[in-house]
């Protein structure tokens, strides 16, 4: 089993690949749900979605997230009723987030909607939430904590991110079905070249998460969301520039610490002072090609540190 | 100021007509809520919104419900995920019904989210659903008791209605809108040209309501929603032949009893009987040309009643 931890776009389209060449069932991703958010009385999982609609092929290249086939009369229609339109809801997207917001106030488990929206996709590999219970990303800045997806999208992540704070995280529970995989002796566990602060570390601060992954044996590979000093996409590099940190793929690396044994980075990127095993790769993912190539070489990087 | 009574359809008709003959603020509208659900978590008002719609000139005339210029990816989309499709509830028009269901979680009242729509839309008289508290229609029939939609929707108003009620309508309170209104000796009270079990009724069974109105001392004038014996749409005639009754204009009328002092019915329809005095008029409203006449038709005969 190789367990891979994901938040959206850079996370999605290395999970896209890494179901392109593992067999279904021995793919297990872990969705962020940090940027989980209510919005008009829906729940809207933006990490989770860009998961399934990638997987389902029906992701929009263009946006970075939604979907492909998408109109939006919901959204003019609502901005014309006074209705907030800073974060557009496409007419087919928003049928995703009515179902499943119905499901969980009728007591459904978050875990449990998403396998059977995978399933109505078609996707084979098995897309967990990293829990059922609610985490909410909190971004602190100098107009104080802003919720994440109201400094992300409404305020286009401009105001700068000072801190981050995952509120409620202490009191969720992990998944079972994820801890099991990790007793389990899996392959290896990988970590999809996303935000480290606000899409991996959330993840990570799950209670038990952390220590249950040092514990599988199994070789933990992160592949570096940053290129030559730049973010693919998104605000990964302005976030380390907040902190005071020059924004680098050993940057990356530096911040997951001693719980990487390996760390794929793009070719002709410095891995000197990195401290797991450096692989370099193409890791800049255009087409699909570029996606189940970066998948072997992670797959391939995983047998070398066994 | 006319009080007008309406359910969806018919009744809105009749209160474009009144909308255009009338100033703003001589005409309040009084929606049934009996009809209202709620649906994948959304609270849905079919009545308000054929009055909504049909006032702004956004009504789809084919279908008799919803909009116009409608889309329905939401819809497509929905069914693919494995939801119910029964309720057709358009891109746009589930706009409305997610602003609506948003601030009525939020502590919003239903009659100040109505009126804010109601502006949105540009209509100048006032639409006020008869209650803020819900009441749920339910048709006992032989499968039992059903919702109001699950039956008239759902199973397209086939299973013979042995009879109604309206759940929970002896604790909802009246508009005091409504009570100041009746209050102010207005000029006239028209019943729309509505299903009397399902769409009317409702309203008349709000606590009070019924004696206010007769308190009120101004001419209660009904038009008939048969012509010729037949329902222009919709399971009135079929509903008065479950009861044993030959659906006629005169029946509509012996079903509101002492409440009426006039009775408008179509031209060439057997007024013989009928308590109230009796108007004849062309009542089958095709085009805005009908609607207007039969409005002036309704005012002439509160004016020769009073």
């Amino acid at each position: 089993m190789i367990i891979a931890l994901s938040g959206g776009i850079g996370g999605a389209k290395l999970a896209l690949g890494l179901s392109r060449v593992l067999p279904p069932e021995e793919l297990l991703i872990i969705a962020n749900t940090g940027d989980d958010f209510e919005h008009f009385g829906l729940t809207i999982c933006p990490d989770t979605d860009t998961l399934l609609y990638t997987l389902a092929g029906l992701d929009n290249p263009q946006l970075g997230w939604g979907r492909a086939d998408e109109s939006w009369a919901f959204m003019e229609t609502l901005a014309a009723l006074g209705g907030a339109d800073w974060f557009r809801l496409g007419d087919r997207d928003l049928a995703l987030h009515v179902l499943r917001s119905h499901r969980l106030r009728a007591g459904d488990s978050l875990s449990a909607i998403t396998d059977d929206l995978r399933q109505r996709f078609g996707i084979g590999p098995r897309i967990l939430p990293m829990s059922d219970d609610p985490v909410r990303t909190q971004i602190g800045t100098d107009q104080g904590w802003l919720d994440f997806q109201d400094w992300f999208v409404r305020l286009r992540a401009e105001p700068l991110a000072r801190a981050v704070k995952f509120a409620g995280v202490e009191q969720v529970r992990p998944q079972p079905v994820l801890l099991e995989a990790l007793r389990a002796k899996p392959r290896g566990i990988v970590i999809c070249p996303s935000n480290p602060f606000i899409s991996i570390e959330p993840i990570l601060a799950v209670p038990g998460l952390r220590d249950a992954i040092a514990a599988s044996g199994a070789p933990v590979v992160a592949v570096s969301p940053i290129i030559a000093g730049q973010a693919v996409k998104g605000p990964t590099a302005r976030m380390f520039e907040a902190l005071g940190v020059t924004p680098s793929a050993a940057a990356v690396a530096a911040r997951y610490g001693d719980l990487l044994d390996g760390y794929v980075m793009e070719h002709g990127d410095d891995g000197a002072g990195i401290t797991p095993r450096v692989f370099h790769a193409a890791t800049l993912m255009r087409d699909l090609a570029d996606k189940t190539a970066l998948a072997r070489q992670v797959l391939a990087s995983i047998e070398a540190l066994r």
